[in-house]
């Protein structure tokens, strides 16, 4: 076992520490160079800002904000800490979304994520992922760049060229989306190309399933997954099958009850809340809007950082109800106002082809005119009418749901 | 008028002397460090290539032998003095050509000429070259990097998308070829975005028609063509519009007799022959296949190196004649034999259906049995029977042809 360096093993309260020392030095920063958190951040101190809790009381940056924040202050939205014109890259992304890419290197911190897939410098990576609009292929370049690595710029589409370029280049390993890996290799089967210099690959973009895994272990790769973002980059990466994403170093990850900035319980299911370092394109308190849940204990590679489960689903759980908009945010506030119920979840039917909405709420006792007030919250949050189910704690499923649509057209 | 560096006005004996002394080096350093020149330059001494007679003497490399001695040597027929994992990006070109980016943050010498066309530091360019397989987007990335601009990785295709882009992130100029220039143009103009940000343009990879130039320049965009190749990247620029392209400084320029590697005199079309000092891959007398000519007099502008006048058509005159392939090669062989001949020129017509060729000759004197003398040896070196025309001394055209194909279809 190799470590990309000491970072990686060393203790979790010596990471801590230097996480939460970077905080306040990243929260001060991000006040003075990014006109966004000069006012998102006004009221925070940022010497205090330097431990978990303090953590946790910082506003979140929802990603699906991302848009209207760049409409009123074009095209960054007023984030960014570097002007466009002197980035090394800008980019759009669906929606459309608009990102930077700073000066550094490996803006996105991808080499760790290669060294863990046994990416190795003078190694050649064919890297799958689109060069065109979006940040996808350059956030692999950076990683490769670091680690000494030579790129070959694949692309999307064109399997046939794709497969004749690796008979006649041999790469090492590929990074792309694992079903693309899998069109390829079918196509040089089907055609008798030889590409067995093909190794290991990095997959991200998309789930990887069992059964695209074990086929291309079949066939002599071994296949890592990365879960990043094009904000953020590396959040978490595989190193080994089946023992879930190890958090890359430079960042402190937190997982909330999604419409809340309240992080959950270890092992609970909830949005991905990412803060990272980076100087020129500062994100605090990211929410990424995807699900995912922490893993007990230790990796079993030695990497001594927390583990993610995966990817688990989407967290904007933003649904309509009898035409009316409710948001996983309206759901957090009835909650706080009733500190002593546990989980809450609002749960969508539609009896009869009518729209029909049950708040389930976990507690041990339900005290004097809790049901009342309860249904009173509802409606007055929501504007809308709804029912009550108690559940005992620890009953609610644990999938980072806080309004589930069951709703069958 | 600013200069990129002082290298551009510096006095062309100065510029010759330090190009011929860093020919000496480079040829000794291709010798040591490739493979293909180690063999191909083995009966040259380094030392005594310092001189535009010694150069040319040094065999060429022509672009279109590639694709055989990558067959022979994959993937990069043993040119490049670094291997494949240690550069920064290979690529395949069509045929398929491989080639390769060493680690020089320009490796293709593209910053004088987006700075010759106004792009300055900060600067915003939305490069339309394709990312993927082929390196003409990366080309121009290097230059950007250099210079301090940032880039938007547009591509090809996503005309609306592209526009969207322009519209938000209001880039300062633009790369790629002119035709999608345009179409992006007028994309902008049928549904009204405002795109005038747009005020300069590098373009290459196919000719600017003078209607197109004038339709761009109508609507606030600065148009400059530059002649770049995948191996090569700059070989030269526009700096005014009609002033032809000033070449780049870090290059020796040669134009030979297409078919011969012989240096016509300056004005006279021919085919482009480039040595450049790059250590990671290094190109002596590189034939790029290109007909041009060198323009008469210094550029209006000031830069003091020699100009081109742009792509005058394809070098690679070879032809089948009565089923036969006819090489220009072939006519250089007999014009070897021939020195009180000018230009020759092989003219290949097919009255009434049937092939026919007629070897043109420029002589101010028909001396004794020339005429059947130089009937026999096209006839030993094509394995054809043709015929003879004599003309007077510049009388053939200055188009750089060796061989023309008038048949009619």
């Amino acid at each position: 076992m190799s470590y990309y360096d000491p970072l990686e093993t060393r203790s979790p309260a010596e990471r801590e520490a230097d996480l939460l020392d970077r905080l306040a030095r990243q929260v001060a920063h991000a006040r003075e160079h990014s006109p966004y958190y000069a006012r998102h951040l006004a009221d925070f101190d940022p010497a205090s800002c330097s431990t978990r809790a303090a953590l946790a009381k910082l506003p979140l940056t929802r990603k699906r904000e991302l848009i209207d924040l760049q409409k009123q202050t074009p095209p960054f939205g007023g984030l960014n800490a570097l002007a466009g014109g002197h980035a090394r890259r800008v980019f759009a992304s669906p929606g459309p979304i608009y990102e930077l890419q700073g000066n550094d290197t490996d803006h996105w911190r991808m080499a760790r994520v290669l060294h863990a897939a046994g990416f190795r410098r003078g190694h050649l990576i064919h890297n799958c992922f689109s060069y065109h609009f979006t940040p996808g292929a350059f956030i692999f370049e950076g990683g490769a760049r670091k680690l000494g690595c030579a790129i070959f710029p694949g692309g999307v589409g064109q399997t046939e060229q794709q497969v004749q370029a690796m008979v006649d280049l041999r790469p090492d390993g590929y990074v792309g989306t694992p079903s693309f890996l899998r069109i390829i290799v079918e196509k040089a089967e089907e055609s008798g190309a030889d590409i067995s210099s093909l190794k290991k690959a990095v997959v991200s973009g998309e789930a990887l399933p069992g059964i695209t895994r074990h086929w291309l272990a079949e066939r002599g790769i071994a296949v890592r997954q990365c879960y990043a973002t094009a904000e953020i980059g590396a959040i978490a990466y595989e190193t080994e099958m089946g023992s879930g994403l190890v958090v890359e170093e430079e960042l402190l990850v937190e997982i909330v009850r999604p419409g809340s900035g309240d992080p959950v319980p270890d092992g609970e299911v909830g949005e991905v809340v990412v803060t990272g370092f980076n100087a020129d394109y500062p994100l605090i308190r990211f929410a990424t809007g995807d699900l995912s849940a922490i893993l007990p204990g230790p990796s079993p590679c030695g990497r001594s950082n927390i583990r993610l489960k995966g990817w688990l689903g989407r967290a904007d759980q933003t649904t309509k109800v009898k035409g009316m908009f409710v948001h996983p945010e309206q759901i957090t506030e009835i909650a706080r106002r009733f500190p002593e119920i546990g989980r809450m979840r609002l749960v969508v039917e539609n009896p009869g082809g009518q729209d029909r909405m049950t708040l389930h709420c976990e507690t041990g006792s339900i005290g004097d005119g809790l049901e009342s007030r309860l249904l009173s919250s509802l409606r007055e949050v929501t504007k809308l009418r709804g029912e009550l189910r108690f559940s005992a704690p620890g009953d609610l499923p644990n999938d980072g749901k806080v309004i589930e649509d069951c709703r069958v057209y």
